[in-house]
């Protein structure tokens, strides 16, 4: 049994956390009861994945609005500066925002707005995902055989997971889904989190170094390749972890079907393509050393960016809960936002 | 100064090989006395490097010769186990192999043959780098930005190196070289070896995380990326460490030039391709954990190919002591055996 990525307790209030850094050595939690306890939690990785992130920043306002309304404007400044690149954070503290602005009620009575609005986002989060599974399982054959990368799973969002959740949507359509997890260095969640998440839930997974996907691909018929995403540009141009920009290249090599699954509320209508994405760098430290051990001579230089962006062209379809969008995805993008304006 | 990858002591004899599995953590080497200890430091790659694994499996031979030259065939044997892929072991064993079969000598004669036969295989591989770095720095601009995978250095050599010779040459030419080394899971020979060997000689050395070299040529201004060779096909296809592939299909996309650097002795003329080359797998224990720690779920299954093969259309040149092989690569190879022969 898969534990939950994050649970809401009214009473107290406390946001509990599956502390990530942690797996799959260990299964821990964090209980954040202030904003800055969340803030702390989205910045060192105790929780991860941009669905996941986007709840988590949603109860943090809500922590806040239970010490005071007053420090709601705080606490979303706080926590739009953790982490520059998943726009799912930017998105959920726009909500919250806005039901700042039209409160008609303060004290306690404020405070229940906000977090039914948190709890909304976070109940929402499982049914999107179970939409996108739904649609994205049908365009896997019977017998799958894909790869993904970093961890797009329950453990990424509110439950289910969006690439992972296609797969699990595949296996209760009846089909079989084996499931090579690259290991994503440098933080490793496709060897740690990925492939804890699906053997705990009974999947055939096999790990592999980044390195290796394109030489499986030349090996072995891979029916498509399967991540997440933190950024959508409108164009189609996709943030996500390092790596997957490699890992569609490679795809595209091999004419394997690279595609994405994310929720809308990954798409960034704002920010027209890839170029204008702000990708996070994070410590060389996390290159340095690997658990206890340095593995680096000191004071050799590291380059750490921990997303990249793959063009719209490498992408074959965007799975979405409202649909797989095809290439060219501008007009597509477009509609759906204004649709659901 | 760096240390040297393998010294040879008449007296004794005793082969002295730098561990290169504690590198950069600490400097200390392991003497072998006999060819089984040579067989050994082979295979838990104390010594690594397709032609410094050439050169230690001809003391190795040595070091039986001199116990007694009836144990020749048995060490030939024996050392022809330990790794399969890297093809100048099987180079260098065979140039043994038809000295032993010419032997005139017994005992203590025979033993000086022997011995003098791989010394001379020990130094023609600092002479051959050499050569390699002369032609090979040529094809790099006089402000060459590059990216190296695995290490292909003094250290995978007698000395000198082949990829990391050619960057050797290129400051000797008075050129300046920033390289960017990717840290090469499983083992990490990038990250732990050529970024030592470099910074030791004081290059501009960063270490990325091998899928991060895609999104770096996106950004980046790269002039080539070179890598050493384990094994090179009749047609030029190639083996080399795993994600050299990878990285080739990568600098295809970029239009960057993908560059092999190899003595004449990495080219296997009874290969007709890569299909042919035998790839080694490796214990699933080297992703499984770092250090002393353990990063996968217990159970997980692993694939952990040592190598890849790059097919000779994505390699934009071949560079060897006799100079740049240029696609298409079959007839070349041909006439350079066949003028040696």
């Amino acid at each position: 049994m898969l534990p939950a990525t994050l649970t809401w307790h009214g009473e107290g209030p406390c946001l509990r956390l599956l502390d990530q850094r942690l797996i799959p050595a260990e299964i821990s939690f964090v209980d954040c009861r202030t904003f800055e306890e969340v803030a702390i939690a989205i910045e060192n990785m105790t929780v991860r994945g941009a669905p996941a992130i986007g709840v988590a920043a949603a109860y943090g306002v809500a922590l806040a609005a239970n010490e005071s309304p007053d420090l709601i404007p705080a606490a979303i400044e706080r926590l739009s500066k953790t982490r520059p690149t998943a726009v799912n954070l930017f998105w959920a503290l726009d909500r919250m925002e806005r039901l700042y602005q039209k409160l008609n009620a303060s004290g306690a009575l404020a405070y229940v707005q906000i977090e039914a609005e948190a709890k909304k986002i976070h109940e929402e989060d499982v049914r999107i995902n179970r939409a996108i599974g739904a649609y994205g399982q049908a365009l896997l054959p019977m017998q799958a055989t894909v790869i993904t990368h970093c961890n797009a799973g329950a453990l990424a969002t509110a439950g289910y997971g969006t690439a992972l959740g296609v797969f699990r949507a595949a296996r209760e359509a009846g089909k079989t889904v084996k499931v090579y997890a690259d290991e994503t260095r440098p933080r490793l969640q496709g060897g740690k989190i990925t492939s804890f998440e699906l053997s705990q839930d009974g999947f055939d997974v096999t790990v592999i170094s980044d390195s290796m996907a394109a030489f499986l691909m030349s090996r072995t018929q891979i029916d498509a390749v399967i991540t997440g995403a933190d950024r959508i540009a409108a164009n189609g141009d996709t943030a996500n972890k390092i790596g997957t920009y490699a890992l569609a290249i490679a795809a595209k090599h091999h004419s394997v079907p690279f595609y994405i699954a994310a929720p809308i509320s990954t798409i960034d209508k704002n920010c027209p393509d890839g170029k204008h994405i702000p990708i996070e760098e994070r410590s060389g430290d996390e290159i340095r050393a690997i658990g206890g051990e340095v593995i680096l001579p000191q004071g050799v230089n590291v380059w750490n960016p921990a997303f990249d962006v793959t063009p719209a062209g490498l992408i074959a379809g965007i799975i979405t809960e409202a649909g797989v969008l095809v290439p060219p995805y501008g007009n597509q993008i477009k509609e759906l936002l204004e649709g659901r304006a």
